[in-house]
């Protein structure tokens, strides 16, 4: 993307310091710049300090005896003061969006925008924390440090498969809801329109084989989500074609993956995989070429959320397919993670869960795809990221699974 | 202070597990807690995310060019983030107030009260990170990782003399301002102040004596200013007495004072020290006997700073001296950081000064001390924290001397 920058440097021609380092010229390049100017977001006090009187309260010296209060009985942390209302958005930046390794600062604006969508769509206030370490162990080890101050951890764009570790390291050393959401998120979403493509077609999820295409973050939650979520059958694809156990070049994740998914015993390529098989979904970035969409079951669902270029183009999806989705706000049913992380989030917080369990993200996936209701139709098989029914409903859904489940303190 | 605190839970005969957890007796039973209830502070979003065009440019696909120009040159991520404009408020919960080592959830009140009067009084947006670990090395590992996300990182609360390594070891890994404020904060307000008495008594800062109670980061702190600026002589002590050279059991940072302190060799208790000195300056939260205050210089200026109770009542104090200030706000010339802080990092943020220099902060003191003009008086030789000429004073001043001494980027 580099031959699409202009270089502000190579612009200037006055050297005036007051301007150096600064990039106007982008700022009319594109729109994205000029909004982007000085970030996204800020900080608010939600009390006053306008006076002396305001200032004895909020800070010292009454502030004081709240920390006191706090030392005595330190659940009260949760009462009197932001903690939980607030979620550390945390990246390494090493997988940032189709991008890749582009490395901490780079990765802000994504983490910005990723805060201000918990903010606008959840009510959670949001941090952007983006860490110049790659190391498992010193990630955990530096969000295991700074946990005190953050109510749940969202992570955010850390690439496959030190993902995997990161978070399951993190869940059990800390209290707090800890959430990779290119994992779940997308997993959360995807169950919800399948849930309501299968609802459309009076089919059963047990009926249903799927194939997945793409073995990363999202890939292996959303086939670990199908299978809990019942589906018949379910095959991961990576570039090497069909995960299976027979494989000798399958990572630690992708072994346990071939342990649960692929009963049907497929081996070879994706497209051998998708020759009868009534749902595709794609994750990968790659391409399905038309003639292996055309092999698949009739009336099967095709969901190609690769961004910005679906695995196969809608029109030519529909084709063959009785419902499609992407992963792009100009096609009908948008697979966008915004309609399940901020009420995730919210309802988990609203109870101080202490994590966020399977049965809390199917009862955000069930939650979410019950927003749709009578509407059902096979270009509306999820809901529109600015409805605002879905936060609620799975806020709601998501605390109630949580004290089902025996995770709320409160 | 555990006795003044009502134990929610002892009051609490209903079980209802609405309640679980929660601690409303206490928002009854001082105004503190009501104000505190749910935190001081949000976050908020700077953008509208209203509809598809909205995000389309917030978040992706169009946040997807801000990254790769912030990868292709790194020093955009100040143009086109929040970086430029944010703040870590770090502490290790070890020196919080005068409570001492509660941990880093019971000082969480105290960061979110530093993080409103940044915005409040300098438009400086700050997030409280209260770490769970008090090893220097670990603290400046967990800062130096999370440093991208920031502009700066401000010093709270953290326990002398290991203060003093974390300080000097993050200014060495970093290129942003980290800026301890119970050392610097304190000094510049306390420089300041003394400017002032000094030009109200007609007198130079090189005739005077001034004798320091406290030898944590404060104390120091102020010692090397006053040095810096000018001042006679300083003697610091410390429980034990005059910091000099021929006491045996001194710290590192002690040894490194007495070489610079202490001209007049004094040796033995405070008392001893003050006899014939022309400032007292307490920051050591223990008491002073009139008799001792009575020994002064004549026309002698009584800085009792610590909170709530002075070292020597201010009312007694004004026996003796000509200038008496604490740092409380019922009494006239209070010393209080929020004074300098919100706008030496307003003053550094805006030029993206790499660090904050000695030059910075004594820059910082004569704007403040400035700001007092021709209205100074022996009750006025400092302004108000509210007096709303004082933030653009100093973040003026700073700008500009970071500029002068060449550590500005822009």
């Amino acid at each position: 993307m580099a031959a699409e920058i202009v270089n502000p440097r190579s612009e200037s021609k006055t050297g005036d310091t007051e301007h150096e380092g600064s990039a106007e010229p982008l700022d009319s390049f594109d729109p994205a710049f000029a909004l982007h100017r000085g970030g996204k977001m800020a900080v608010q006090a939600t009390v006053p300090v306008r006076d002396k009187d305001d200032l004895s309260l909020a800070y010292t010296p009454g502030v004081a005896k709240v920390c006191s209060a706090i030392a005595e009985q330190p659940e009260l942390v949760h009462d009197y003061t932001w903690k939980s209302s607030v979620v550390a958005v945390v990246t390494d930046g090493t997988a940032v969006l189709g991008l890749g390794d582009i490395g901490p600062e780079a990765s802000l604006p994504v983490m910005e925008g990723k805060a201000i969508l918990f903010k606008q769509f959840g009510g959670v206030d949001a941090v952007p924390i983006a860490l110049n370490c790659t190391d498992v162990d010193e990630i955990v080890e530096t969000v295991v440090r700074l946990a005190p101050s953050f109510g749940g951890v969202n992570l955010e764009d850390i690439s496959a498969p030190r993902c995997f570790e990161v978070e399951r390291k993190l869940q059990e050393r800390l209290d707090i809801p800890v959430f990779h959401d290119d994992q779940h998120g997308t997993a959360v979403v995807t169950l919800a329109a399948l849930r309501n493509a299968a609802r459309l077609s009076g089919r059963a999820l047990g009926e249903l084989r799927a194939v997945i295409s793409g073995a990363g973050a999202a890939g292996v939650a959303i086939a670990k989500m199908l299978v809990e979520a019942g589906i018949g059958d379910v095959a991961v694809a990576d570039r090497k074609g069909v995960v299976s156990a027979d494989r000798d070049d399958l990572t630690a994740v992708k072994q346990e993956l071939a342990g649960f998914t692929n009963k049907a015993g497929i081996t070879g390529s994706l497209e051998a995989a998708l020759d009868g098989a009534d749902v595709f979904i794609g994750v990968s970035g790659g391409t399905v070429p038309e003639s292996a969409v055309a092999t698949m079951a009739k009336g099967a669902f095709v969901f190609a959320m690769a961004n910005p270029n679906p695995e196969v183009h809608p029109e030519v999806a529909h084709k063959y397919a009785a419902v499609v989705a992407t992963g792009r706000s100009d096609f009908p049913n948008q697979i966008n993670n915004v309609l399940a992380f901020p009420g995730i989030f919210a309802g988990a917080l609203q109870v101080r869960a202490s994590r966020i369990t399977e049965g809390m993200k199917l009862a955000a996936a069930e939650a979410l795809a019950a927003v749709v209701g009578d509407d059902l139709a096979a270009d509306y098989v999820i809901p529109s990221p600015f409805d605002e029914r879905v936060a609620p409903a799975v806020t709601a859904a998501v605390a109630a699974a949580a004290r089902a489940e025996g995770v709320a303190r409160r």
